[in-house]
């Protein structure tokens, strides 16, 4: 490709992403009129030789690049790092970028809506019992009608409780509307002023477990909730309550929930485990009462696309001199407070 | 109990329901401080000798008693018969209650809210493979994150089809609201301007079929539309469409439908089936692409109590001589044409 | 217009209305192409000659005619009246129509939606003083910023009463929900079930009236319900209350009415009027606390058209041998306790 | 008040609001208990003398200080500054804060929702002519009925424009879905991708003009967009669409915007003017066609303590180390392009 030397450099590192899963060829094209592209496209992230050599020249990198204090001390014109695998690893000096006003961005909206349309789906399963339902037919043990019916109820005119009211919550809550719930959030994090402006009820974690016939939990790790809903708290639950987690399997206690909901006083959805992929052995595969999702909540291939969209967009406005809209800035105070999933490679096949 | 000869009476025949089905012992005080009520406590329907002996009195008749022509000539104070099985059975001159004023009244619209809350559920099962990502892990054959979503899509800005659009398609439209879909509906019974009005676009069956992603069968049987998507209609749905079926069985072509769906180009889920209960032998129960619920999608626990108190309030409205508002009224025009369901007898259990 | 012998008879005699608010040539021609129409044309209604013509024939007549019971008992294939107008004036035989199974069908619910959003235009009005601030800047003695916003509110997250949840009610509420009220409904008709359904609370009239920032008066004018809101009533709204006056000015006491908003206690608008028109001298015109509105709130041109609309719809229907579904039908219960609005001629202007 | 010397140092200086509009005394507790408050209380700014003494202590800065680059080079423990007025003025080194990672944050979203409402009060009152029909009725000259109805319109189903689409386009959105219109948005900063997100068609600004029955003018002024809309865009707009002016009035041509409403060819409405006070001879004061507010949009008492409430829940965020969240943050690279309003001093009366 030809490229214009008046153009800023963008540096693009997409791993563990790969360029096809987030670009047609037509995004990319727009992409490279926008800028001259350094890419990466083996395996593993840009080498370090070739990282040094344009990062002087870089307006933007897009990627979990490792970007030390004494790399980015080059990164003269560097004005936004754009991670597109979704976590804050710390091979990033994010204070650094920070402190000279380099943009620090992820694409973790992209994934609200999907997650959202997901909790959903896990939530009216658990209410009605569609999966349990579907696998006692084929077993032959289906009851019709009302005797099928033991334990289900309306999400109508029901007490929802949100454990976290971040881009999850958000989208979430619209989809709820419909249903008129009573909605109580938790989120340590956000002011009461704030919630109300959403129309939803702030209460503390234990009002909301001890209240709510459906609980989303639906906050990241950080360094001070991990493991927050443990035994005691998961008792405060109500007979029959439901709970779909579905951020992050770490602010759970995995024992105690895993036994809660095997118990059956409680139904409970996941689509999150503390390590990913769950050993062929696990004691979670026999737990009948737990709806089991393999991390499939945001990761579908359109959304993909939807996030090549939301780099371009953003790209193209930063290099303009506008503030990006589509993706989020990583926030000084918060950054180092994030735990990162576990990691875990993509297939081949993930990354085509 | 003491009853006033003042009162105006009240046969109470819930055959196949039973009474504390629908009411509490508040709810059944609350009726009998409205009327003298004449109710039949065991197997079966009222028998004929104390049908015979009330009915010249009786004001209203709650049940799916037999009134033919005959027996309705001596209720001359019948001002409503209350269904509260919810079909129209043959066995009542409807011809003769319209001509004589008397309104006929069902208890269909308690169903529409926990059917439409269940049509979801099973719209966003097939769309996000929920059930079939549960059998899976359980197997050993889950696959994480992207791999693990195949096929899968968004309702969001989805093209959604109903066809019919009675009460359940008016209590389903507000639940899609929020994924903000573009909604195709195909109802002979409805003039265009009556779908618009609801932000809904009028469509012929074909449109319907060949442009929705999900499509959400909620058409009654009547004695037009028997078998009205066979082979040659399911063919028009798009590869990987959805088909929610939660109506009635006889309004698909079953053979058809169940091969379509085993062939895996479509997906679909189903309430209903031709015969209920489904025989041990069926294959339809090794039909894994063919989501199965066993006719739960309506009779909840709480909707039986709902249904309660919509038959009191709605026999205290006409004691009154105001109009009903909560059950629905049978139409002259098409009473007639509605086919009910396959008999299946209640077990102990549901009646309780 | 050659004329199908075969086809059923329309009479239509759409007084005070003209045939030319309703429909449109391409309208008329499909009405024709259903039936043949025997139509009045000049001032007035159809005249006596004319009607005991044809009225043995007519399938539907369309019009406020006169149908006393020895007129009917002509009309032998008579199935339904369509009351262009929206008042129930006593010239017709309701009961021997119900009796006959005649269905009596009237207009009023295309008016619902033209309604609604005027009252949500005068309601924001009175909370943000928008035609009171305009008039003052016309004087010279606006006020800028937070001085000229002196007692002004937010509908969002206020308290809403309605009295009346009828046609208009139903319309009105969904306008209201983005703003997250808290809705109290009062209606002496309506159970408090059917209320709930709607996610909204229902109170006795005192209640709503005391608790309410902005009350809707909604209700139609019955035998029971003149002059409800009276001096006592109106003395329950907090200082600084809105009342917006919509459906009929019989269910306030009009000296009291006027006299509460003159004092700039409370505030108010109305549409309607004890007399239509309203005198030239009529101290009404100096309240400068009531908003005035001269009955325009149903009365627009395209909802003519749409009630034609709906008018063409429902007889298709009914000659179909189908229910009717966009008009509203009569209720033998309370055709004979709604009371006409006070007689008013419309304008020549007004019926082309 | 003792003060901890323990706790972070906050300046407050809120000119031109005043403590008072924005704290009742226990909301000033909250504040008080948070932090070391070094308040201003008179007319005008803190003076240099008491700023330059406490600067490099302070941690927050809450008001429209002077704090030009010298200054800001004290300020070694400072996190944020509040803005409490709304407008960016030029006296404080953005670009230094920026580099510093001190946040600039702005109570402007406290507006968006009222208005929002407003926005729609005008609209709505455009569409129906309330206004308008009031003064009719006061000066004898009412029509009633469809007479008084001559060129209204409903928003349902209409098309709505909006010109920008920042904090009051997404304020107003919501108020408008039961409406079901079809919303165009021009927006030059927003990606279309960003704006479909929500629902809404982005558009050129000439079919936003030409397409849309109503048009909301949303937009800040900028650098760029002053006097975007002139004569040969106002003359894109349909015979009888309406305009509502509610940002800023700068972003029309001023002339050309009331002389085509003068005309009567389109109508329109504004809470904006060119420079406020108006004149007492202005023209605009007669012109019939034009609605007046006077900037009464945002400025409602009970916001202001809203921003009271916004500013000590950010407040207490930022000294606990967390991301504020209920104010906006200044983005640098538009906080040099917004043209802050024509300055107006607060009134005595506006400010207690």
């Amino acid at each position: 490709m030809a490229m214009n030397a008046d153009l800023p450099l963008v540096l693009f590192d997409p791993h563990p992403r790969r360029r096809e899963m987030l670009f047609d060829e037509a995004m990319w094209a727009r992409l490279a009129a926008l800028a001259r592209i350094v890419a990466h496209d083996g395996e593993g992230r840009i080498p370090d030789t070739v990282l040094d050599r344009h990062i002087g020249e870089a307006a933007l990198v897009i990627g979990q690049t490792d970007l030390p204090s004494d790399r980015l001390a080059h990164a003269a014109k560097l004005r936004a790092v754009i991670n597109v695998e979704g976590n804050f690893l710390p091979n990033v000096d994010y204070a650094g970028c920070f402190a000279r006003g380099i943009q620090v961005l992820t694409i973790a909206p992209a994934f609200a809506l999907p997650v959202a349309e997901m909790a959903l789906a896990l939530a009216l399963d658990l209410a009605r019992g569609v999966t349990a339902a579907d696998r006692a037919f084929r077993e032959g043990r289906e009851k019709f009608g009302l005797s099928g019916n033991d334990g289900t109820y309306l999400l109508t005119d029901s007490t929802i409780g949100m454990i976290g009211f971040g881009n999850l919550g958000r989208a979430l809550l619209p989809l709820l509307q419909p249903f008129r719930p009573r909605v109580k959030v938790y989120d340590p994090w956000l002011p009461d002023g704030y919630l109300r402006d959403f129309g939803v009820v702030p209460a503390p974690l234990d009002e909301v477990l001890s209240t709510s016939q459906t609980v989303f939990v639906l906050a990241g790790v950080t360094t001070d909730n991990q493991a927050m809903i443990g035994a005691r708290e998961l008792a405060l639950l109500a007979d029959g309550a439901a709970i779909v987690l579905i951020s992050r399997a770490g602010v759970v206690d995995w024992q105690a929930f895993t036994a809660a909901v095997a118990s059956g006083r409680i139904r409970a959805a996941t689509d999150v485990f503390p390590v990913e992929p769950v050993a062929a052995d696990d004691p979670v595969r026999e737990n009948l009462n737990l709806l089991l999702s393999a991390h499939r909540a945001g990761g579908m291939r359109p959304i993909f696309r939807k996030i090549g969209e939301m780099v371009i967009d953003d790209a193209e406005l930063i290099l303009k001199g506008l503030p990006p809209v589509r993706l989020q800035a990583a926030r000084a105070e918060t950054v180092g407070r994030m735990r990162s999933m576990p990691g875990r490679e993509y297939t081949k096949e993930e990354t085509r």
